[in-house]
């Protein structure tokens, strides 16, 4: 593959070629890329914004993760968070620090999967900024996304007897992150072996590339339901529902049992002699959505495609505990081990 | 001064004491700082965004700016976009990289120089991100402002016989700059040596602690002025100049001797043996406004405080020129030399 210095095209040549053929697809976006702002019209929804910075050697490994993966993975975890609120996406900001070891190629890889990330979720990249660094490669991205203002959901709206659910399964991130540093060491200690991937192709793109939960915030609208608090999970889903306790005054109750775990989560925490259901309640990363519903909604949210019911919120004195497998209660803890988004 | 480590607090705890007095004064910051998303109410405004990434060693060097001043000045930069597309800020969201060297005190001086820009201008801190990094200091600010849609100006709206403007005087900035590295390179030749900053102060504040032009978006507003084209001068007078005729499809003829230079930028000059007006149309980081409107607005915009009238847009075949002070006419090149913001 050529490559090309970024210096031959300047900061300003760089964005023209990188942004030259994105068109605006959404009516809330009035102007896009090009002027000193973007404008945005929203007249009757609410604005929903969140931002993430993301360096280099803190919260992404370039020796196993491609470029393209981290610019999908970069926009989508911000997604997540409108997706958190109860929102729809609709536009994004992207700045970028780029070293020069970055060529204009490697940049157009990992904005590929910037735009391809949008296009999933129907947003536009809408600004941005594109400056050197000394070190590496810094990104951040601001999402901006839409509610009513009747459908906004906080952390801090749950209540005593409400059903907590999470959508998907949980752990496989965090699976897929072990199975590619144990890898990284693997190639880096004999020559000619090649990475053993084959079976774990799901726990691999849960990691590499994580989806924003939109179809399950649009089915919740669809089947009638607004939780009274949620969240994403990216810091583990100890750590989320933590929040979700103190932030609404509650104490919780679930169960190991029913906390989803995918199969080959489980088998990759068997040969690497992990707990799972300590992968799955502080792994973090995977962008599942922690909800509360009211216990009225229990046959709505049982009837919901790819979403769990895993315990229920209970007054604060009762405390947050977790029911063992062998009935045992455990006080959870925050121990969330996250390399990517917050720390 | 007292030390406090960072990882003492951990990063939600850092976050709680940097946002925990701060109270929304907008009517259109619904939710501010605490959940996954800031929620903003913008019923019949455009919304406009804008958004810079800073990074230690590029943009700013912690030798000779103190951090409350790099934090009033990075929120500036931003607010003085939305004035440039005839805007109010509202909000900002501010993520942090920080590294190891930052003590909490430290941290706790630069937001303190951002809450000051945000108080000046009426702004609201709603969000953002504090992360780790392994090298330096990482700011990455996005702004958020309203426009009604009639206000909106753009770089694309000059007409030929339009009035070229621009508020404030030029090229203060740069020879602050200039200023500091000289004062540096003293610092690190000799010992005992203090630097020799007197009788240079307000070029020393125009380099340290710029200010957003909101006063001539209201002065505009309040003289019933709706300029053709707006930007504002970060990267230099010329450069942003082309841009407005570029993106307008214009020519332009600017007059030297018009362009508004202080007296403290041009002894500075005399003294470091430059040309006042070179560095007056390529210094760049003023955050003046340049503004293009109707001829037929002449005796408004005559009436303004500190604005000037520097020449005319023209017909694009006319070319972009400047003529000096000596009658000669020269095409005016983009050689802006911006260490911070744009590169």
């Amino acid at each position: 593959m050529s490559r090309t210095e970024i210096s031959t095209l300047g900061e300003f040549g760089l964005i023209e070629r990188l942004t030259k053929d994105i068109q605006p697809r959404n009516a809330s976006t009035l102007r896009g890329v090009g002027d000193d702002c973007a404008v945005l019209h929203y007249p009757d929804r609410e604005v929903l914004v969140t931002t993430d910075l993301l360096l280099e050697g803190i919260h992404f490994d370039l020796t196993y993760v491609p470029l393209k993966h981290l610019g999908y993975k970069a926009v989508m975890v911000n997604l997540s968070d409108i997706c958190a609120m109860n929102g729809t996406p609709r536009q994004v900001t992207v700045s970028l620090g780029l070293s020069r070891k970055f060529s204009v190629e490697a940049v157009e890889e990992l904005y590929q999967g910037m735009r391809l990330a949008c296009e999933h979720c129907g947003v536009d990249i809408v600004g941005g900024d594109t400056v050197s660094s000394l070190t590496g490669l810094t990104i951040s991205i601001t999402a901006i996304g839409e509610v009513r203002k009747d459908d906004i959901v906080y952390r801090n709206g749950a209540h005593p007897t409400d059903l907590i659910c999470v959508s998907g399964n949980l752990g496989a991130a965090y699976m897929g992150l072990q199975l590619l540093e144990r890898e990284k060491s693997v190639l880096h200690s004999s020559d000619g072996v090649q990475p053993a991937f084959e079976g774990k192709e799901y726990i691999l793109e849960r990691q590499l590339k994580p989806e924003a939960r939109l179809d399950i915030v649009r089915a919740l609208a669809d089947a009638g339901i607004r939780p009274t608090a949620m969240m994403d999970i990216s810091d583990g889903l100890s750590s989320e529902l933590l929040h979700i306790c103190r932030q609404s005054g509650c104490g919780c109750r679930i169960y190991e049992e029913h906390i989803p775990i995918d199969y080959e989560t489980a088998v990759m925490a068997e040969e690497l002699n992990m707990n799972v259901s300590t992968c799955a309640l502080n792994g973090g990363e995977d962008y599942e959505l922690l909800f509360t519903v009211p216990l009225s909604d229990y046959d709505k949210v049982d009837a919901l495609d790819d979403v769990r019911l895993i315990g229920h919120i209970t007054a604060p004195e009762l405390g947050t505990l977790l029911v063992t497998r062998d009935g045992a209660e455990m006080t959870l803890r925050a121990q969330g081990f996250t390399a990517f988004g917050d720390e």
